[in-house]
Formats: C-alpha cells, structure tokens, sequence
C-alpha cells in the first residue's frame, strides 16, 4: 500500500508537469508558515530538487507577523520551523511584517488583508532577490472553495489558478499542490511528523471559507472522484452549453 | 406589489431581449407537456406576441406518450391543455410518440431516453413545418441543476444554454424562463390556475436531479441572490483564474 508521503509526491509531480511549473534554471522562493501545507510542499521540493529532470534552486521564506505580539493568535515555533528547513537542506529566510501594526486606526483586521500584506512582501522580496517563481502551498480543496465563494458571492467562474505569471512583474506564482486533497496533505504531515503547529489566528476561522467547505464536503459526499470532476470542469468549460 | 405573473413576464422580457431570442418573422413551436412550466410559458409568449416590437408566430406542440398506457404515469388531462390554448389564441398540435413502445427487449425507461425521443419528435415535426424556433421550459433552477450535475459527473462547465442554435439543422432551441426561479412559476401558475396538471410520470423522480436540486438549496440558503451569482459565473468565465 502507498504511504501518504509518496502519494503526495506523486500529485505534486504530476501537477509540476501538468502545469509545466518548472522551467530550467527556475529560482523559487516557497513561501513557509510553518504549517501542513508549506512544510509539506517545502519537504516534497527539497527531494524533488536531487533528481528532478532540469536544476532548479529553492529558498524558503517565512513571514513573521505581529499576529501573536496583538494577542490575534498564538505564537509561531519559528526555531522548530528553521531547523526542519535546515534538515531538509534549504535556505531560510525570515521577513518581518508587522501585519497588525500596519493597521490605521478605525481599521480592523481580516483574512484578506493580511494575507494580501504577507504576499505583497513575499512578492517584493522574491524580485529584490532575483527568484522568479513563488511557491504557495494552497491544495485542491483551497482552490474549490475560492471557485464555490467566486461562484456564489461575486458571480464568476475563477479561482486561484496552479500557475499564475503577473503581468506587471517578472514573477510567476505556482501551487505544487493543487492536485492535493487536504486530507492527503494531512496524511503526509502526519507521517513525517510536521503537525507541530497549525494556524491558530482568531481569523482563520474566516466564516465564508469554512461553512463554504462545508457546502463542499456536503454537496461531494466527500467523494475524491466528484471532487476531481469539479476540478476539471475548470478545464473544460464550453461557451456553447453556457447562459 | 408585483403580482406573480407581471414578475415572471418581466423576467422572460429580459431574457429574450438579452439572449436575442426573437427576430422579425420567427416561426416558434412552444413545447407544451400540460405541466407548470411551458403552460406559463406558452401564457407568456401568446401575450407578448401582441405587443412584442417584431412580429412573431407561435404554436403549441404536445408530444402525447404511451407513458400512460403503460402503467408509468397518470394520464395527462390533455382535453384542459388543448382549451387552454385556444383560449389564449395559440393554435394547438397533438404528436403521438409511443416512447413506452419503442422500447426493444431488455431496454429500460428512462428519463433521459425519454426526453430524448421527445425532443427529436420535436424537431423533427419543426423542421417538416416550416418553425425554425423551438421554445422549451426550462427554468433557471432546471438550467442551475444541469450545470452542477455536469461539473460533478462529467467534469465539464456546461449546462442547457438560454440560446442554442442546432448546427445540424437550420433550427434554434430557445429557453425565455431562463431567468425565472421555480418558485416564481410556480407563483405564476397558482394565479393562473395552471397547476390542475403535474408530471406524475414514475421516472420523473429522477434521483439524481432531486438530489441536486436539494443540494444547491443547500449551498444557496435557497438565496435567489446567490442563484443569479451562480448563474451568472456562466458568462463571467476568467480563463487566466482557471485550472
């Protein structure tokens, strides 16, 4: 039987390939919380780097918030986080982004803020260092509930795409997991011992995210095959059969 | 307070004058079941061919089945359909489909074998008659069923558009309640005393539409709000935010 591990490098293979995210001589920068998604990806990319066909070179990049310091969320075990990127031998680097001290008064945070903060630096600090590619951990499930939300509250059909270049800079965005079921990426961090720490931001409960999960698991079934059919009706949308 | 039947006649307004439905001197066959849906509709269009900008003609086609015959449904009072018809001025044509009796040794009935015999008798007796409009009718909830149905069991984006021209033959399906709700018909029907007749045809349990239909009550809260997100993602596809 296949173990969670090999699993979920044989996904994210098949989605590097599928996708075309590698080009030779790629610089990518993998954008690590310290949670299951990035420390997974950041994991499968270390190995993947050793034999991959073309060279490519990895670093790893953790923003540090205020989050904790503002009472918004418990601290983050960054000296855990290093010495795994250290063990898996890639750079590290950390970018400090006081999120919550950015805020102006009679402003409050929310999820899309600061996570629009994080990107923006990781963005700024991806072409200030040479890299061309960033690496985000987000997974199937992550991209049909942004389809399911887009769908439902702003009345299209998008999503955050496996491969997005910017128009405006010479970057491209990259999600090696896409093809990933959070469930799979459970099963991975659990085997390699990566479940040290989960977000626990007051805001990750993001209310429309986690009750549209919910629709999703309940319309699925929770079902793997229905949950790939959704995904590849993004590949197979038909101007004729549509309002 | 609106009255029911001015909203549903608004609602099939926007739709045909959107989606460019009628042009000067159409010639549209109106399938009419007997059920909710295409009485309204044949309401509809016998109204609006008076005051409508281009002239435009109508006649009210049923396809009488075996169904009945069979054991498979309760008969369809069909003597009430054809005075419904004349009273509202639209001339009234009967074909006899033996869909039950077509069926060779070991086939089974089913809604989709049904449906489809019917719909080539329809176009069939179209195209013999000179019609080069088939007006059908589904409404949005049928149209929003059909879409997620497809996205879950064929992994495709496509539903049964308001406007589809057939390539084969010189011959347009059009839908004008496209834009209508169930509920809005249903509404519209009660105030019209149209409801003396619905489908009791054994199959039309159909399980896995139901079922669909729940489940997007579900997501939607039942939010005619979010329907019409949902249904207008349809003409907001972002090919770049996609998979």
């Amino acid at each position: 039987m296949k173990d969670a591990r090999t699993t979920l490098s044989k996904l994210t293979e098949i989605a590097l390939r599928h996708y075309e995210m590698i080009q030779p001589g790629d610089n990518i920068l993998v954008a690590v919380s310290g949670g299951k998604d990035s420390s997974c990806l950041a994991w499968d990319l270390a190995l993947k780097r050793q034999w991959w066909d073309v060279p490519f070179e990895i670093t790893a990049c953790h923003v540090a918030t205020d989050l904790a310091d503002k009472g918004y969320a418990k601290p983050i075990d960054e000296a855990w986080l290093a010495s795994r990127m250290t063990e898996w031998g890639i750079p590290y680097v950390r970018l400090d982004v006081p999120v919550a001290g950015r805020l102006k008064p009679g402003e409050t945070m929310n999820c899309y803020w600061c996570a629009t903060q994080r990107r923006t630096e990781l963005m700024k600090y991806a072409q200030a260092h040479g890299f061309n590619k960033l690496a985000l951990g987000h997974h199937m499930d992550d991209i049909l509930e942004t389809l399911f939300m887009n769908m439902m509250k702003k009345g299209e059909f998008a999503t955050m795409p496996p491969v997005m270049p910017y128009k405006k800079y010479p970057l491209t965005v990259i999600r090696p997991l896409s093809l990933c079921e959070e469930r799979q990426i459970i099963g991975c961090a659990d085997e390699l011992n990566l479940t040290s720490f989960t977000c626990s931001c007051s805001f990750n409960l993001e209310g429309e995210r986690k009750k549209t999960r919910r629709l999703i698991d309940q319309i699925t079934g929770d079902s793997s095959h229905i949950k790939r059919n959704i995904f590849a009706s993004m590949s197979r949308v038909r101007p004729d059969y549509l309002a």
